[in-house]
């Protein structure tokens, strides 16, 4: 498969600001039910292979669950504090839910549960987020399989169709949006910031 | 005036993370006229003056110009990488144009121009953001005046109605939303994460 042209840049700022785990954060904006934005952190769990989609992983229980039903549509921010740079991509989500039957796609379930650390992986146990907790409520919760991901556990992908990049070390400053057209081949135009 | 419930621990976080200068910088979510969000890193320029109003600069020929007429919601996130918490905050969005009658408004209007970098000010002086730009376009733009804001700068501010402040760093973690209700007030809610 060949990569989108945003892959080359992109790898580049995630290389070049490895020395910080928060360069591997991103913000993930949906829209709600009622029509207004919601945006969080997210942390990047690679791509998918053999395609240009961002992975995450999600709760079955959180909000952005619901609002990839109103409307499967999303852009991410990424901004990388060391080179001083920003993607936003934006694109389709997919889910891939427990239920999900390809087996590759529960395969890659698997790995990604395996690959995460038992901190990360103890927040599919915890009590339903956002619901109100008493002050006697614990979450001493059972230990989760670190083999077997349970059904809370979803991963959760964007199908980017259109990247905004937007060096603010140039001078004055640089700006490319990508744009990917019917044929599944991108464009590339170089804007003003 | 009696600040919101959240300023608090907002202030708190700004001051801890105050050797990071991307601790000043949010994502701001809004909703484009097709339905999809859009998403984009600003600087935070801070409150204004007896409110709980976030403000930002904008140029009048952006894209988020386009969406607050649309609809003018917005949903921040706030990352703060050193101590480990984001803030999201929900509310609706107020531009203060060049055109704007008030003089209170055109007073801060004037001052936050006057605060800004000369790097940040000549920005509103570039060629139109997003369209294209050719090998041998320059931006040999005239100086702006220092003192006075030029037609292409605006402040925009938003009001927040609903904020959930998470703290990665609690064991397990620690989440509290707090909810602008009709008579103003502010209700706070410990939530699980």
């Amino acid at each position: 498969m060949l990569l989108a042209p945003w892959r080359s840049p992109l790898s580049r700022a995630l290389h070049r600001n490895r020395s910080l785990p928060n360069a591997r954060y991103f913000q993930l904006a949906t829209v709600r039910s009622n029509g207004h934005p919601a945006n969080r952190t997210v942390v990047f769990r690679g791509f998918a292979s053999d395609s240009d989609r961002l992975q995450m992983v999600t709760d079955t229980r959180s909000q952005k669950v619901d609002q990839i039903g109103n409307l499967g549509w999303s852009e991410i921010c990424w901004y990388f504090p060391k080179t001083r740079e920003q993607f936003r991509l934006n694109g389709s989500l997919i889910l891939v839910r427990p239920d999900e039957p390809e087996d590759e796609a529960q395969e890659r379930r698997s790995q990604i549960w395996q690959s995460l650390s038992d901190n990360a992986r103890s927040q599919f146990g915890w009590p339903h987020p956002g619901t109100p907790r008493s002050e006697h409520s614990s979450f001493e919760v059972q230990p989760l399989d670190p083999k077997s991901p349970p059904d809370t556990f979803c991963i959760l992908m964007l199908e980017p169709v259109w990247v905004d990049h937007l060096e603010l070390r140039g001078d004055p400053q640089d700006r490319t949006v990508y744009e990917r057209n019917a044929l599944d081949s991108w464009s590339v135009q170089s804007v003003h910031p």
